[in-house]
């Protein structure tokens, strides 16, 4: 197995990236009117002044502001000399005031006034705006929508802007292309439409080639025109170590390795080559790993070529929860950011290179240093924003206990124009991050009320003051086998257990301990897997008999299930919270029709208590509460 | 004179606006890969599940995690079962870990491993990215460049997008289109190219009709036929109260007035009809009126119907100078912002309406609402930017005397990736703005510093300690004339003087008071005008023989021109902010090749001294410093 020939630094590369090659300096000459969010390559000069003669700015009379000296109410003076104008004629040459109509009186040698007129008073003198020649708009600037107005009343009609011209090469045997629905193994090309869409919104000129297959031959030929044709090449992916990758020997073949292998997450296998003093840059296969290289590294490249992408934002963050990271190495990870109490929180999302969706639910991310080996839940990182700034004032973050009845949740607040974040944090972490108002709610699952005080996992949990929880839907627990395991029949089969932790484990072993039925004489007990489907997968192989899961997910693997206990879903927020316009959206997306319409078509839910709110006091009793349970 | 129905208050007509229309809900079908920046109309699901298979995350052996139970290093488990898998490859069914080609010993009757496989290990499950059907994108949606490599991963091709309809009518005699030279009295249409650019930003789709002259039956024509084929039509000026405006008329034929008049500023006379249930707007012909209009509520409309401009971002500023507004009507004022010692100051631009400089200078607007009577120097107000909010940390500030060679200086600071703000304050007001710690750089034109000690009214101005002067240039001052009047000749020829406060001005009288000439033997001297300009029209008309100006102006307008004192252009600057990066790539600019070398192609400029620097002692003793003075 190849490895890569060494690792260098995030920081480094991006200094041989910038210091090997020279700005191509690329120019187009466009339309005016197509040039917003484009960079100027030279200033800009006024074709001719604006306006071009001197102008009335009133309905009125051209005069010579010397001929009105000395006009007062008691000696008014006759005009003679004098251009009737309307707003926006010419002011004739030797006249230098306009007196509005309202200040004359008509008389039969002339026209009479009785305050004397200013000099250039009522005038828009010539050049007012713009005089010709005069500097518009330096090189380097980026031209704004209402600038365009501006250029237009001032002649400019096209506008030299810069470019670049990139080449983008998908390369692949598995890969097809946008438009086909992908056969067993294969994937849908995307790295080079994200590279071209993110790209060109900098202003580059990018010309996607078509696929080539895992052929060192194939690519050679390919990257060679692409060389040909462009200032920058993209190759997507082929830039591991395995042996299909072969975008580094190819750049070696035709040029120069700068180097094959950076300390950045994701993004680790990027390849920088330059043929013919052209960079070429190898994108990781992984879409976020290639998003990064694609944002930090060919952004970065064209940026210092001076083209600009959109503008970014950043705002310092909280982390809503505790980071590992590797020292040496720079991680770009994906958050979700929104204000609780006044103060900005991410939540970070999951690091799978291969989970383009950690990067559409984000609104930002946060920039790890090399240096920096954790971070701990709390602590203040600069977070760049994907979104629109205002935004995040409009972002509800939840945390907890993830089910997928959530995305029903979240199109309902965004109907009402806000947004939804929700970490998959599970039971304690959820909570964690409401003690911490780190998020609007969290989502917990529990047994029935009833049954909680047998529950020590999960009471310890719950504060028992300060939360009112908003039910979300019940889901009936039970026993799951192939040939209908009851409860009580356990000792007699092969049984697979969910891990310690997990809500449906605490429930089970509260039961076994209220049944008085020891661990020891259930065979299995200590065979646990992490999720649902993995219990199902064992049951439905015959690995084991029975687990312990929903009725929804049994009967959709159409197995056997025996109803065992509720597992109740629910919202907690904080009650001092609920006047907050946040948590009261969230409470009554809740409560809304189309939340428990949404339930009842999924399936598998108890809709019954639905949006009902209660209270748990420090007895673990319980009361619910009709009103909205706030004191606002 | 007609005059606007009625007046009614900002609030009162986006109310109106907003409450009059029902939003057309018009959408389009779009490929995704133009989606970006584009509002989704609808959820987006995902079209497969990503990935379709269990697939290999390493390379090696794919086996039954049961089948590695009790593998040690010390008892080693031999697999019989298992399917050699590369990375990326399908995990076949029935397995359920991969061990690493690493991990793995060659044995005669299979691979023999020494650890137990986890369940899942190294396996990426179907649909561990994304499940098919499940939600991707909730309605109401923006699209980030980066989301359109996750839907085209999901199989999604096309998008359907929110759009609206808008015509765009230029009306006016006066009007020509863009590629076409304005003959006297001309103007190039632009508040309809404005529109389309600011509009299309959002996702609308605009046309543009031909221009249409001040005819009401050709604007009625036009009208009819635009509002037949859009949701929303913008007719450009017209709505003004003179004879030539008919688009108020012609809107009440066709339909109905909703309103005609607004307390805002600019755009006063904008007007809001309906026909056949659309809205009407007729846009004011100003340019900044129609921005204005454009932008608040055109734009408002299409946002209410859920269409997104490009994000904007707001900051709180601190005012640089006072403001003066009217009780009763909202305005907009452009705003240069910048960052000085941290804090985050705006130097308003003149609001005259006609000139579109104003707004091309600015890189943001404050709002000022209608119960606000006047802004106090250094008061806080909410600011939008216009520009990159980053950029604001690259915005030098400078104020005082304005010059045109400043261009100059903008231009090579630009160069050096910084953007300069100059507020044209003139002496006063650029020295109040340097003490306030509100720029970063006051320009003042002083006599020579010899001639200092005569000129009280501006030694006033300069406090003796804590400032240093970047030299600029010299500029010859003198008297103009037909006829080469000089200054002992004054009392016989009829004088116009510059207005008191002027620099010009105040080193006039203090020649006249060192020389013992009385100002009331100068025919003329209590003649004043405001500009150069004026005064040179004024000697060149024969109003007036001889007046005060520099050699470069006088020159220019062919007249001669007898020298009398250097006038002397000076940047100043706090010596403690030397060494912020702004200040020091200010007074590099100065001091560079560049800038003499634009000095000297411009004329009428002394360069022998640009770019030394001089400290200003208690008794106005001057001290050139050699090095750049900064003690950093």
């Amino acid at each position: 197995m190849k490895r890569y020939l060494s690792l260098i630094s995030f920081n480094r590369a991006i200094e041989i990236l910038n210091s090997s090659f020279r700005d191509p300096q690329r120019t187009e000459t466009i339309p005016v009117t197509k040039s917003s969010g484009r960079v100027i390559a030279r200033p800009v000069f006024a074709a001719y002044s604006v306006p071009g003669e001197n102008l009335s700015a009133m309905d009125g009379y051209a005069v010579m502001s010397r001929s009105t000296v000395g006009a007062k109410d008691q000696s008014p003076v006759i005009i003679k000399d004098f251009v009737q104008v309307n707003t926006g004629n010419i002011v004739p040459p030797g006249y230098d005031a306009v007196v509005m109509v309202e200040d004359t009186w008509d008389s039969r040698d002339g026209i009479l006034i009785r305050k004397p007129a200013m000099q250039w008073q009522h005038i828009r003198s010539a050049g007012e705006d713009v005089k010709e020649g005069q500097l518009v708009l330096p090189a380097g600037y980026r031209v704004r929508p209402f600038d365009i107005g501006a250029l237009v009343t001032y002649g400019i009609t096209h506008l030299e802007v810069l470019t670049v011209n990139i080449g983008l090469i998908p390369t692949g045997s598995e890969i097809i292309p946008l438009g086909h629905r992908p056969g067993p193994g294969q994937v849908v090309e995307s790295n080079t439409v994200m590279a071209q869409v993110y790209l060109e919104s900098a202003g580059a000129q990018c010309t996607r080639y078509p696929i080539v297959p895992d052929d060192p031959e194939l690519i050679a030929k390919s990257l060679k025109k692409a060389v040909s044709e462009n200032d920058l090449v993209l190759v997507s992916a082929g830039s591991s170590a395995g042996t299909r990758d072969h975008t580094a020997d190819v750049i070696s073949t035709l040029g120069e390795l700068l180097f094959h292998g950076v300390a950045v997450k994701p993004g680790k296998p990027v390849i920088l080559g330059r043929i013919s003093n052209k960079p070429v840059l190898g994108l990781p296969g992984y879409p976020l790993a290639a998003q990064t290289v694609i944002r930090e590294m060919a952004g970065r490249l064209i940026q210092d070529w001076k083209l600009t992408p959109p503008p970014v934002y950043s705002v310092p963050i909280s982390l809503a929860h505790g980071l590992v990271s590797d020292i040496g190495f720079d991680e770009f990870i994906p958050v979700s950011i929104g204000q609780v109490d006044g103060r900005y929180w991410g939540f970070p999302h999951s690091r799978g290179s291969g989970v383009q969706m950690a990067s559409v639910r984000a609104n930002g991310f946060v920039h790890i240093a090399p240096s920096v080996e954790g971070l701990e839940a709390g602590q203040i990182v600069d977070a760049t924003l994907t979104t629109d700034p205002a935004s995040t004032n409009r972002t509800i973050l939840i945390s907890g206990r993830y089910d997928p009845a959530i995305e029903s949740l979240a199109e309902i607040i965004r109907e009402n124009g806000m947004v939804l974040h929700a970490a998959k944090s599970g039971n304690a972490g959820g909570m964690i991050a409401l003690n911490r108002h780190s998020c609007h709610g969290a989502l917990v699952s529990l047994p029935d009320f009833s049954f909680l005080p047998h529950c020590r996992g999960i009471t310890g949990l719950i504060p028992r003051s300060g939360l009112i929880f908003i039910h979300l839907a019940s889901i009936s627990q039970g026993i799951v086998s192939r040939e209908g395991v009851s409860l009580n029949e356990l000792s007699r089969v092969r049984f697979i257990n969910r891990q310690k932790g997990s809500t449906t484990r605490m429930i089970f072993d509260a039961l076994l301990e209220v049944r008085g039925v020891a661990p020891e004489t259930i065979d299995g007990y200590r065979y646990e897997v992490t999720s649902q489907e993995a219990l199902l997968d064992a049951v439905t192989s015959g690995m084991a008999d029975a687990g312990i899961c929903s009725s929804g997910a049994a009967k959709a693997s159409g197995l056997c299930f025996v109803p065992v206990i509720n597992e109740q879903y629910e919202l907690a927020v904080r009650t001092e919270s609920c006047s907050d316009p946040m948590v009261r959206t969230l409470m009554e997306a809740v409560q809304s029709l189309q939340f428990r319409a949404f339930l009842e078509r999924a399936g598998g839910y108890d809709t019954s208590r639905t949006g009902t709110i209660n209270a748990i006091s420090e007895d673990l009793a319980v009361t619910e509460i009709f009103d909205t349970g706030c004191q606002d």
